[in-house]
């Protein structure tokens, strides 16, 4: 029998006891599952940088993947925790909106109110949710159990709206979504929009420096050259070739992005 | 058949060979385990910090665990290397006092000196047990051999004092066991302690501030709030929504805990 | 069946999507894979140290383990992708000199060039091929490809000289490799070379300062005491007994070390 996906999402670190403790939760109900770490390293209590680290990784997993979500700042509050199905995989995590980027696209969408505590621990604690609640659930999930088992569907949950970028008859306003390790700067422009350009030269301006092509790959231009493309989540980076574009440019998560034509 | 948890706490870092050399000797023996990472950012040679993080994260493991632990700076000394079965999990680690906390509690405990060369790599380094011992032995326990296999049982062990908190009629003074992620700070007073103090109004001191209630959890308090609260080990912590009490407070391991009523 | 193991290598750090995002392409075609991560914290772009690596863990992985390294700054140029075979274990990698340290040693190499596209994902993009192309082929080589089928056997590649130490009748010129996370030197000269010198005093020197002998481990000399010896991976190395040998010695990599006897 092939094994379940289940892929960890949170802001706990690397180094700590919490993410290991929900890896032993799960373990001790299926022990035969497929552990992924997305990213443990989530600022703290980011939910946007989670939204946006889970919309660029949702497409690459196989359908029936059990994702688990904890960025959790409302932790012991009237906060709901979900199990919401969208893109043939299933998603645990608290309602604030932490899905909602992953969910761009979907075409269906449900979602469940974790109510059924028959399948948490025993004991649950007021501040480790993800522990006790979310990590056993997933585990009787990769068991067999359905999403609906779980508690009552929702219609409605907290939405993090898309930063839309702007767009008039000659411009593409918009900004720095996320810095990646190699200070490429990932922005809230995609592939599609800049296609409405057209064959027309692009200008795309930031931090006061203006780039005069969106090549192909970091190679099309020399070492330490400024460039932007589109990145391989299929929105538009700004990068400098076997450099640092964060550095450079000094721009962080925010800084504004406009594309001329 | 389930594959064995086989559990990986080290003080090598995320980023170098170590680690995986390991688990490379381990899928040799047996390509089936299931490897977790408890944490391999344990700080260098500190085995108190190794202690306290087993200690919050077997109680969540399955039966039949088994713990591989090289925080080992006496390697290639005379120090024993040990095969520890407690709390139906089995423990691999050097007899420096790794195992001291996670054994608080434990009904049963046998130790073995590990001396069965023939379970071993055939070639062992002196400055590399981890790779060279521990490893091949827990993938060898994952295939069935017994503890009592590995080598003579041992009546005794180096232990790691418990920081015991000191508690008078009407005080409990106890101190700073650790600092998480999100700068909370871990304490060394146990929910049983301050469940003594009744129902009484509890005041809890650190760095000269004092906190005037023990919450159920973060947001129970404003934002920027300073806070106390029973954490998910079961640990007084001190901490402030959605900041940083270390920062706050400047407190570090160490610094001392006054909780009075 | 045994599960593969597939370890991965690459400069994408810890905390980002791409990491994962390869992991859900592998899992989407072969989910009971044994995934290992060997490092994901590689400087960027820095095959010199992902060689080192490679080199310090390959020994210890077992026979048909499939390795995939993505340390790649060609990315999107007309560098090739390679599939290669040695110490009976399979690498896909750019053909950039990143396997180099890795096959000092092979009996035999076997060289494919990856063009074979209908192992690949369908869509590939300019910038990722770790994800489109490495990923999708390691998990079609653990379900029972051959490497000859990926693309045609090429009979040169780009090498990375390893950085031979110098000898003379009195004396060995080598150099600072790495340093590890404890501030461990880890130098270019082998077990090999120095059990040249015989049983002659040694005399190792680094940054103006001399270690009159070569010890068996770290325990042999005084806590806060510099001392050489031949570390786990059969190279010498400097270090501090429970402290850094960088910082003692303000060594970096590429610094000078001399052995006299």
């Amino acid at each position: 029998m092939k094994p379940t996906v289940i892929a960890l999402t949170t802001d706990f670190g690397n180094s700590g006891p919490y993410v290991s403790a929900m890896k032993g939760v799960i373990l001790g109900i299926n022990p035969a599952v497929q552990l992924v770490d997305v990213s443990h390293e989530i600022g703290p209590q980011n939910i946007r940088e989670a939204a946006l680290c889970l919309g660029q990784v949702v497409p690459f997993f196989p359908h029936g993947t059990i994702h688990v979500v904890v960025v959790d700042p409302g932790v012991g509050t009237e906060r709901r925790l979900l199990c919401v199905r969208m893109h043939e995989q299933v998603f645990l995590a608290p309602d604030n909106g932490v899905l909602s980027w992953a969910a761009r696209g979907a075409v269906a969408i449900e979602r469940f109110h974790l109510m059924e505590s028959r399948f948490w621990r025993p004991e649950v604690s007021a501040t480790f949710h993800g522990r006790d609640i979310l990590a056993p659930v997933a585990a009787h999930l990769s068991l067999g159990v359905a999403p609906h088992e779980l508690g009552p569907a929702v219609p409605e949950w907290v939405e993090l709206p898309w930063p839309t970028s702007i767009r008039s008859t000659s411009r593409i306003e918009g900004e720095v979504l996320a810095l990646d390790r190699f200070g490429n700067l990932i922005t809230n422009i995609g592939e599609s929009e800049l296609s409405l350009a057209g064959k027309l030269i692009v200008r795309i301006c930031c931090s006061g420096q203006t780039i005069n092509q969106v090549v192909r790959t970091y190679a099309d231009v020399s070492t330490g050259q400024l460039l932007a493309l589109v990145g391989s989540s299929g929105l538009v980076e700004i990068a400098v070739r076997n450099g640092s574009a964060a550095e450079r440019l000094r721009a962080s998560e925010g800084s504004p992005v406009v594309v001329t034509w």
